[in-house]
């Protein structure tokens, strides 16, 4: 057997072909894939390859899918070890299981595995792996649970970012990210986890993931929804806390808006607002959040939003926000994020919603538009 | 005597008006102002005052300024110590200068001093000022420098909250804000300190207050204009050294676009991109710097933007950009503005480029919209 099958994007269309099965090069395995995810950004890089392809561009990745070309997605996956290249220094087993990050290197450079048609992903029979890059299995993992470890890295890599550290956290959208960044801060310890979306179905999630507070933001502020630590509610609480300081306190540290640090606050680490999670990726989102956020939140850019978005930016400034962008994670957070499963501190269960084969990928990704219906879809290309 | 001549700015126009002499109110100084500052933050509060006050409404500050109503501004001053009112705690000599943040307590609510009809600003004969924020100058500071301290704790706190270390600086915009930065950057020990600016005038400005490497933005690019400490470069350049490093480490962290962190850098704190200062403040500035700034950049927001700005975050995302807005000071940073100068660690002199009387203050305001002109001009109620 030297062909295999694959689900092939072309200009946003799926279509099921033989292609090659690839040959592992210098340091890299062949798996055949067992369960493949879809990915949020599988949905963005369908609906917006161009722009995609520009961004990449204008980042120096020349190499990103365009619309003309035809590119194997899938870039969250395990599968079963079938060969090895030249090189390659562990012995590995013929079917044992393996995870990796969707990264290979080629003639000395590194393709995105899923995203560039030099580098085909996991919606096909047999995809390749750097070993450099690739993590066994332990025996006790599921073949779905093992499949969630790269969206799992992800929101790892963001919480860690993010820095809680005893600051409430506050969700802002629970699709599949936004429900493993609430499992990774419950995993970290975070005792108050505030999770806002629309959906009734992503709620009920929200909360078997481990959010300690629930709201559907047409209801409930979930900026008011927890326990307050401090006067941490409008600026003039802040204001009026501060007056009552000036008697006692000589320097008693207060910004005019009537922001108040606390004497011996770690400057750029103060605990005042809590650490905002956004996890939806939509124009004007920053600017709902920069208008209702408390002072001196720190807003976690998770959500993907492929369209310029327009935000007023002198709320952040007068309420001190900080926005830290995160992107992706590295080795060692994926390899934590396996560890966290294969421990049983973090059950990924609750985000499967479904299984197709190859034939159903393009329904599936129509399926994922609806909230109350799916969370994520798992591909068994077997089947 | 009990009248003062003030600017008094109604629909944006000023006008030269007799007021009472204010009379100070427990915990209040009255000082005779010697000098005040022109701030940029007045030209936007004269220029832009319906939407400054819907700001202050959105942030829970009804008190600010609206169009019709008539306010002294001036925020920046010195002044000479006149009387004390009631449960005032010092016994300040007369004569004896003055600088204080521009806030004052009445009624159990905060104003802020200049912004507010019922807190009238320096640009008078007189100011109240609160004694829990209020300062005496040392001897040896000119009443020229003194007038610089609040502009000076601006920078000091956006300096402090960069976190500079040993990042290299970048300062877009070297208006009186970011040669206030730039002073304050040299005074931390930073090193490397690239200042970008369309004028020539404002370019040698930058360069007597401690710009390291000036540039033309429209000749030299200031991402690329200094010694890079690491291949802090383009993306590309990462990805080639996070490939070599692949052969001899097991795991090297590398994110899919190459970004590379070093093994055990602190998360949230990486030190592989500089630290830029946003001092221009208007739209698509911030867009900018998301498109040219290196990975891992830290972008402090000190330039305030009236208007919303429309931006792709997805750029600051792919290259883990981080924003920290920030504004104003804290008591203590404005104590600490005054010893810097006070001990001759900065010299605030070049920001100084005019002296006007009240009468004046209307051509300064329009005067300071040419860069080649005017950097900072102060009033002097007494010419």
């Amino acid at each position: 057997m030297t062909t295999m099958r694959a689900a092939v994007c072309h200009q946003g269309e799926f279509a099921i072909s033989d292609l090659p099965i690839p040959t592992p090069g210098p340091g890299q395995l062949l798996l055949r894939v067992v369960r493949a995810g879809i990915c949020g950004s599988d949905l963005h890089a369908r609906q917006h390859t161009a722009e995609l392809a520009a961004l990449g561009a204008d980042l120096g990745y020349e190499a990103i899918m365009k619309p003309s070309e035809r590119v194997v997605m899938g870039h969250e996956f395990v599968g079963e070890f079938v060969a090895a290249g030249p090189k390659v220094r562990r012995r590995w087993k013929k079917g044992e299981r393996v995870v990796a990050l969707p990264m290979v290197s080629t003639d000395g450079a590194i393709h995105m595995t899923g995203f560039d048609q030099d580098a085909p992903g996991a919606y096909a029979e047999y995809v390749l792996v750097q070993e450099a890059f690739a993590f066994a299995v332990p025996n006790g993992v599921t073949d779905e649970d093992a499949a969630f470890v790269e969206p799992l890295a992800v929101a790892w890599h963001a919480v860690r970012r993010g820095e809680v550290g005893k600051r409430p956290a506050i969700v802002i959208g629970c699709g599949p990210i936004g429900l493993a960044v609430i499992m990774m801060l419950k995993a970290s310890g975070v005792k108050t986890i505030v999770a806002s979306d629309l959906s009734p179905t992503r709620r009920e999630l929200a909360a078997r993931c481990g959010a300690t507070v629930v709201v559907d933001p047409r209801e409930q502020s979930p900026w008011t929804a927890y326990d307050q630590p401090g006067p941490v509610g409008t600026i003039l609480e802040y204001a009026e806390f501060g007056l009552k300081a000036i008697g006692t306190m000589r320097a008693v540290p207060l910004l005019p808006w009537g922001t108040l640090l606390r004497v011996g606050d770690k400057v750029g680490a103060s605990p005042v607002g809590p650490v905002v999670f956004e996890c939806v990726g939509v124009p004007g989102i920053l600017d709902q959040i920069m208008a209702a956020a408390p002072i001196r939140s720190r807003i976690v850019g998770v959500g993907v939003c492929m369209e310029p978005d327009t935000m007023r930016t002198v709320l952040a400034l007068n309420k001190e926000h900080e926005i830290r962008f995160v992107f992706a994670y590295d080795p060692q957070e994926f390899e934590h994020a396996l560890h966290l499963i294969a421990s049983g501190k973090v059950d990924p269960s609750p985000l499967h919603t479904g299984t197709v084969g190859l034939e159903g990928l393009a329904q599936a990704f129509t399926d994922l538009g609806d909230p109350e219906t799916h969370a994520k879809i798992l591909v068994d290309p077997s089947a």
